[in-house]
């Protein structure tokens, strides 16, 4: 990964922000910029050095995953000086979203500091040829496991149950860890767009909802199925049929260039079709990539543009309320 | 659990704060405050009523989760009468260490609003009967799960294996799930407090950490163990010893009214006469709940008094970088 190109387009941040340096806080960034994975710290990037502030509880782990390729020391956090090394750069920008209310006061007390739009955001959607080999293997993986994860799938054990097995297949495939909790949703909890595994029992010929993701070398992989123990109802077969339909229609109208928001569009406008636009109740789908929601936002009320080396999911889902579901998502790499 | 009593401390606290309102926008504050788990949205307490705004996203489930003894109604978010609603309230307090820069900067401009210190936090430290009942169980089945991972243990398979098949203990347990990523950190990576398990090939006579949490009902566990495949070498031996004679002695003086950090204290003291201070890197404990880290803070800067009815964990260990390191947790119900 080109560590020594981010960090540049950070200092092209500092300067299109007027500010002298810019404050990095979330372990996603700390990661983009570093190639160090899994610390809370503070990152410290100013137009000579980037320097990387952690307690003494991520220290030795930081140090042994420190490249060569990435310009960045690391430092022990130790208050006082951590302040005035702030202030002696002049003003700083946070970002604006990373930062609590409280903790943006505080520091606004102390130093020159200003809130700043998450930049960074933007850059990340964009993913490069090392992200998007790393994102490959991760989209793999997860097929793989969904594979089979179908062919565990029986009736009488609990949902949990299932997700156990699924955390399990996930820990076997070498450099792999579950991205997000699996979810598994099955009958009336199907309807639920957001639930997580719990101790119902799944049944025949009911939906059950599996949505995981792989996280491989820090990337992370988001994909859905709805599998049925036993055969498929006419009912759902054909729901299964209109969410293919806006699959295959959304993937070939999605292209570099267009809004993200006409792609929802056209999702509803086929779910619409087969009246069952209102039971789709959340956007089409996400960026993924080190969070497992990124830009852009393929939803009704988005401003995103796509671009190429964008990664987004489509998952267009259908929640009847007190009675099932289904989903289905996949990873699009434009 | 007692709803209404809690929901009389928020209008307290709104009173103490000189706010009319509490805006609460964490899933656990929400949790805590209507028994709803695993939700993301605004829940708004006026002097008269309780309201959760919820996105499509979570409604139904919401809805289906509902409590007759929680007196909070469920509506759908809309941004503008969400703020139509916030404006003929008057002052409404946000939890400014809840709350991104970002966001409490855009409601400051739209509604009369403003930061208030996380009073819930202190509020939830002290665990009522209900509470405390679901705790033991969380902890009890992280015991189970943790004597049951030792037997799985054996050399040659890699930290995400055996991570992977705590992961599917935890799901057989009736009604429960991971409170959070299994740590598990073998040989040099047990020198990293906060590793998370790797592709690491575990070898015989090299410590093992193995930190879960198992989460009932929306309460947390989290227990730490050091294992060995094969036999303990005597320089581990010595070190359990004394993290060992830390938990007697800081849990035959933990008692109400202490200040936190004097276990503190006495665990460094401890740990000088074994020479292995110097190895000990983080704080002594945190309080365990809803979140896996809540107050008290047992730590050398904390400023927390032990209340009866806090749950804390006592968690000694020792790093030593590159070669590896010991951890010992316990959780201590006062």
């Amino acid at each position: 990964m080109d560590y020594r190109g981010r960090l540049r387009a950070v200092r092209k941040g500092c300067r299109r922000f007027g500010v002298d340096a810019c404050l990095l806080t979330t372990p996603s960034n700390i990661f983009y910029l570093t190639g160090i994975r899994d610390v809370e710290g503070y990152l410290l990037v100013s137009r000579r050095a980037a320097v990387l502030y952690l307690s003494g509880l991520y220290l030795n782990q930081a140090l042994a995953a420190q490249r060569a390729d990435a310009p960045v020391s690391i430092t022990r956090y130790e208050e006082g000086s951590f302040c005035r090394q702030m202030r002696s750069l002049g003003r700083v920008g946070f970002i604006g979203a990373d930062i609590s209310w409280d903790s943006a006061s505080r520091w606004k007390k102390r130093c020159r500091c200003v809130g700043i739009p998450d930049f960074l955001r933007e850059l990340r959607s964009v993913k490069d040829a090392g992200e998007q080999r790393v994102l490959v293997r991760a989209h793999a993986a997860a097929v793989r496991v969904l594979r089979q994860a179908r062919r565990l799938l029986s009736p009488g054990m609990t949902e949990r149950e299932l997700a156990g097995e699924i955390q399990r297949l996930i820990s076997r495939v070498p450099g792999a860890k579950e991205a997000f909790p699996t979810i598994v949703a099955s009958g009336p909890h199907a309807a639920f767009p957001h639930h997580t595994a719990g101790s119902r029992r799944i049944r025949e010929e009911e939906p059950v909802i599996v949505d995981l993701g792989v996280a491989i070398a820090g990337y992370a992989s988001d994909l859905t199925r709805t599998f049925f123990a036993g055969k498929t109802p006419a009912r759902y077969a054909r729901m299964r049929a209109a969410l293919m339909e806006v699959h295959r229609e959304c993937r070939l109208m999605a292209a570099p260039g267009m809004r993200a928001r006409e792609l929802h569009r056209r999702a509803v406008k086929i779910l619409a079709r087969h009246r069952l636009d209102a039971f789709f109740v959340h956007g089409l789908g996400h960026g993924v990539g080190i969070d497992v929601h990124e830009l852009p936002s393929i939803s009704a009320s988005s401003a995103d543009i796509l671009r190429k080396g964008m990664v987004f999911t489509i998952e267009p889902g259908v929640y009847l309320p007190g009675v099932g579901g289904m989903r289905h998502e996949e990873m699009v790499f434009l």
